[in-house]
């Protein structure tokens, strides 16, 4: 079991395995005793600096609402649709991201990725069509393949007319069902969907008569430039600022800002698709824990802004120190995105390379590991990419582990 | 959405129009409107009492789970299979019932319930057949119905054969997927399965080579008689104590235990399901929370046992209660269940009553009320049926519940 789930949502054996020529399992095996070596520096994962974890304020907020009368609130079957004080606060903060709403626009989730299944478990049927981004989250992936989709790509710039993705959905035998994108320093190639994409995703969605998932879990992590609306907020300022009236299902997580242990995210969107997600909620949890929604309640109440800014204040040192050591290690003709905010840098080789086969190369002869790029195509395309994280590592281990890569890369490019 | 979901995972406005003849909608509102009336006593819900749950043992645990190094392991993403010292204690646990069993037969699931969203995703395509009990768990059919299945009557002491419900399955367009059953005090009915009856869902099992679905979240609380063995436990005599042979999913939970705000539960089972349903946990909300996990294990390793005492101590009493006022204010051809164990007793009213109907009448003119039967026969079946819950009420309450309810079906029958 160990090796299929390490805490980093990744599959490591179907990761190495889409190697060009398929590894054997006996190679599999050792590179993934590798990648459990203390030395080696690894930027794969995707996952928060423990050490910013606020884990005073939780333990106060955890033994606050386990005192007096709270206790048995905090213990007890809840309500499917989430802690009604937790929602109030989420609605005011979705209004401070120009999103006007209620708390009964809001359902609580298990962290955004519950969002993800119920959403495809919601809209998808097998053979229908999700549009996605190639590349995309691999969680999504992994969420929507349970329901048997298919994908076509979703380029908000491309010039593809609404009739052609509707008339390939169905010479596929479904219907064009969702446009799913994260559009703030995306899960993995750290970039930002601009303005104008995102109307131009709106538009395609009006087309189609399609929702439109907004995976925002990363959206609060901004270390420079300026906030770009997100997409419900635009949806709304097509309709007058009536959220009754927009199709974007606003999909948000703290478990960047405040912790993932505790599993809580929400969706944000129009009360019947909310009402939809209630009781899909109900026959698959009954609902998110109690006491976990009273803990993210009263932290993020008492200091949201303040938490925030100081992992800001460390993500974007680290990120700067990656891209710095990128300029000084890379040889030419590779390139990398330039993250705004988040955790990911991409990273595209030339075309000759294979992530996966660099992996287990950086990982022999280096002790240095990322994602290959690969899985987070829906295509199957991408070999010659890989996603490196900064969020949870000191600096001298960025500089020195993008050296240590800096090195393989010149040796198999040469 | 409050009318949706109270907390009691019951769809009220539904169940309200199960009633023979459909309510109007303003009627179900000025029901559901009485039904939160203070003076109201109700034995419906299924929910425990919170007065007895552990809130300083989890207290303590919480604080001790978020000091020092272990705050950044509660707090952070952690491996989809679940805590390894929690199913290590689930592992020992299952020993003590007859399981023989190790962590890597235990997945840690969101409360029982997801447990069972799981294993119908795993297993069912739309028209499909489940075998359940007519009546059985109504969160169970919930779960089951977004994998559109159809419906087959298990009755494990019938004389149906095996090709009938294989000839039928097929007739309808699939196969027959699993039997699920709930052998201890189940919801709705509070009886318990016998061994020979166990025995004989695993004969069906064994002949349409199908899974058996062992519901337990109710069987650590047995008031009186001798433990029947868990139909794992009965599966794994068959294999000579090899859990990797067995077809039983035996889905675990802490609700009833220690507390279901935490929504923590499990499966037990041949590692080859369990790593299925971790790639499923994975890809429909990554885990359940770490911080809840470790809570729980903390304070089961503590003192489950004495726990699991005080709260039969006192839902024992209860329950005679309860099966002592049925006796005295029930009229001739009102039957009802005497449960071993669990929260509910199951009354069988006269042919012509409706559930429904009653339950109208009831919270209108004296103000009690129950669970309608009707909606937990798959067959829509059961109109003369309701389910009363005594764990979370003060026994004069129950006493007096009981009389009301005594006086609005003497009416009626009269």
């Amino acid at each position: 079991m160990t090796s299929q789930s390490r805490g980093d949502g990744l599959d490591w054996p179907k990761l190495f395995a889409t190697r060009a020529e398929r590894m054997k399992a006996s190679e599999i095996r050792e590179l993934l005793k590798l990648l459990d070596q203390p030395d080696v520096i690894s930027f794969a994962g995707g996952i928060p600096d423990p050490a910013l974890f606020p884990a005073q304020a939780f333990s106060d907020a955890l033994a606050q609402s386990l005192t007096g009368d709270q206790a048995g609130q905090a213990l007890q079957y809840s309500v499917s649709e989430g802690y009604l004080p937790l929602r109030q606060w989420i609605a005011a903060r979705m209004g401070s991201l120009g999103v006007k709403c209620t708390a009964d626009n809001i359902v609580i989730t298990t962290g955004s990725q519950q969002a993800l299944d119920f959403l495809g478990k919601l809209f998808l049927s097998p053979g229908d069509t999700a549009l996605v981004g190639w590349p995309t989250y691999l969680g999504a992936l992994q969420a929507f393949n349970a329901y048997e989709p298919r994908y076509d790509r979703l380029n908000p710039m491309g010039n593809r007319l609404p009739a052609d993705f509707k008339a390939q959905a169905e010479a596929a035998g479904g219907r064009v069902k969702f446009a799913y994108l994260s559009g703030d320093f995306a899960n993995p190639t750290g970039e930002t969907v601009t303005r104008e994409a995102r109307e131009r995703v709106l538009d395609l969605a009006e087309a189609l008569d399609i929702p439109v998932i907004e995976d925002a879990a990363y959206q609060s992590l901004r270390y420079e430039g300026e906030e770009v609306p997100p997409i419900l907020a635009l949806d709304l300022m097509r309709h007058g600022g009536d959220i009754e009236k927009t199709r974007t299902l606003y999909c948000g997580s703290f478990s960047k800002t405040l912790a993932p242990g505790l599993r809580v995210g929400w969706v944000c969107g129009a009360t019947p698709v909310i009402g939809k997600l209630v009781l899909t909620k109900q026959a698959a949890d009954l609902h998110s824990s109690t006491l976990n929604q009273m803990a993210i309640h009263k932290v993020a109440s008492a200091d949201f802004a303040g938490q925030v800014a100081r992992i800001k204040q460390a993500y974007q040192s680290r990120r700067d120190t990656m891209l710095k050591a990128l300029d000084a290690h890379m040889p030419d003709g590779v390139s990398w995105t330039h993250p705004d905010g988040g955790m990911f840098v991409w990273i595209t080789l030339p075309e000759k390379f294979d992530g996966a086969d660099l992996l287990a190369e950086c990982l022999k002869s280096e002790r240095v590991a990322f994602v290959p790029g690969k899985a987070f195509f829906a295509d199957g395309s991408g070999a010659n990419t890989i996603r490196l994280s900064f969020s949870r590592m000191a600096e001298k281990d960025i500089a020195e582990g993008i050296a240590r890569l800096g090195r393989v890369v010149k040796r198999k490019a040469g």
